[in-house]
């Protein structure tokens, strides 16, 4: 039997702000899986910032390659159900992730090794989780949160952790981590529905970053901050250097202010020397090992019902673009996800 | 007896590059120690990069405040010999260090703590050391060589490790260290007389950043660097991020060419998320716990001839502007130092 699926595909590289028109949906001829292969049915699709990194034709080296133009766009993570399989240890109705999502159909080897691990083909057990968590809090972004505090060494608890665009994926996830760690977490977005999310729903103390950087963290933190968990670059990374104390730390997750404009190094890093600071860049990918022990914590979290965890839902595989669009210019909550079919 | 003593003072801060019209040398009276207090000979005065970024009206926060105009220059490292004591433990003839600097006669209480303790005033005994060593190899510029390199984990040896400004007095002592723990270093310099002193003294791999930072760098390390040691910032923070492979560290000691011009931000720090790097600021002084182990071990080397010293000696105290605009101007080679008297 011959499937039919569509696929979204990049059509140029934005200048500026990522826009629909960036893309296209197409509709392909899925053909079925060969020896070894699995064809998977894609129930939901991932929408990250890293995304818009790789909407660049100058993307930085590692795995953050652009993508190329008028192809389906590997190396973005999906949840999905086993249709056919071809390979061992994979059956019909298996529910796996893997990172050939942003499309109805994938043919995927599970031989293939994808995003440093995180998105290799893998059977996940429910056990009570909703399919979509393993694109969230039991995915990749609870991986790069709870990897990014254990890295700089923020699981310990009795400090006081920043966490910027903390009403995000990570950002959230990052929030309660540090805070059931034994954490004291302020959190700033760039809404007051976010701030208002932070502070009654994950119940920190949070700011509107709009509202006055440096004024609100300052007031909030007198005394300086020990960790911030930062994904915005930019004036942020600046305000953490202002605002860290004697051998602060900063855990870099990303620098989403910078994704569609040229980069700006943070202009006070000399501090870095005067307070003894350590930034550490870190890709959750890198830390796969932590995922068995982040799995269990959050997943107990989640029965208790001690962790919150939020999503933004798009429908339909063709909302993808427009759900990128909406995340990078602030308009979400919590992790984005494409629902399809 | 009143005794009279010159002192340099910051005349105005200089809006580029320093010069000698920015200080004054005035004769002062020096008063007799009071109870607790003793009075020192300075023999030998440092000369710092760090001086010149306090030489700024908008110095950066910590120790690196402004030299106040008009008075003497406190926290600048000197080396000399007690005339007079009145504070138990100290006796006429000692050798001392402390930080009261540029200027030729200095009363001290032992008590007042200084540089982070680096600077209080401390008895040396030379045991066949020189006392301007202990400006150099045996003080503030062995321990921050080695401090940044300890902080880096870059001491057990293994790895490649690019020094910048290898030939300064800091850079020259990290080269040493770096190579004698066992790491394959390359070092550089912005003058071929400097490259050939690396070559030919120090025996380890050099080049003139001035004939192409990048491409230099990357011909004597086609597979990345492990760590980097860096007081130069700017464009040699940037190459660091560049060249840096997997896991790797920067020992973030200064950032010399920002510090007479408006300090801009690496540009590529983003590479320091996609390849796990760590950034890590440090200061000497915040490490005194390890001075005795550095002392230990590089007075063990210069006793062997196994890690060579190289000084730069500006003779009587009116020389200490000249000095330090000739070190930032790159026209030195080693330590940096005047003798006085």
């Amino acid at each position: 039997m011959t499937r039919v699926g569509r696929e979204v595909r990049v059509r140029g590289y934005p200048a500026g702000p990522v826009t629909t028109g960036d893309f296209e949906v197409v509709e392909v001829e899925v053909p079925g899986p060969a020896p070894g292969e699995v064809l998977v049915r894609n129930t939901w699709t991932s929408v990250d910032p890293g995304l818009r990194l790789r909407l660049r034709p100058d993307a930085p080296a590692g795995y953050f390659v652009a993508f190329p133009l008028g192809e389906p766009m590997d190396g973005v993570m999906a949840v999905g159900e086993v249709v056919e399989s071809c390979a061992e240890g994979f059956a019909v109705g298996d529910t796996v992730t893997h990172a050939k999502g942003w499309r109805e159909y994938a043919v995927v080897d599970p031989a293939e090794v994808q995003l440093g691990g995180i998105g290799t083909l893998t059977r996940v057990e429910l056990e009570g989780a909703e399919a979509s968590w393993f694109l969230g809090p039991l995915g990749g972004m609870g991986l790069t949160a709870y990897a990014g505090l254990h890295v700089v060494d923020a699981l310990r608890g009795g400090e006081t952790v920043w966490v910027s665009a903390a009403a995000g994926a990570v950002g959230s996830l990052a929030v309660q981590i540090a805070r059931l760690s034994g954490n004291r977490v302020i959190a700033s977005a760039g809404s007051d529905d976010k701030v208002a999310w932070l502070q009654e729903s994950l119940g920190v103390e949070a700011f509107n970053y709009r509202d006055g950087l440096d004024d609100r963290l300052g007031a909030l933190a007198p005394h300086g901050v020990d960790v911030c968990f930062d994904s915005v670059g930019g004036d942020h990374l600046e305000a953490a250097l202002d605002h860290l104390g004697r051998n602060g730390r900063v855990a870099m997750c990303g620098s989403i202010s910078d994704y569609e404009s040229e980069p700006k190094g943070p202009r006070n890093l000399f501090l870095a020397v005067s307070k003894d600071l350590t930034l550490r860049g870190f890709r959750g990918s890198s830390n796969l090992h932590l995922m068995p022990e982040m799995r269990q914590l959050i997943a107990g979290w989640l029965a208790t019902g001690e962790l919150v965890h939020r999503e933004t839902v798009f429908t339909g595989l063709e909302s993808a673009p427009h759900a990128l669009a909406e995340m990078i210019a602030g308009r979400t909550i919590g992790k984005t996800l494409v629902s399809i079919g």
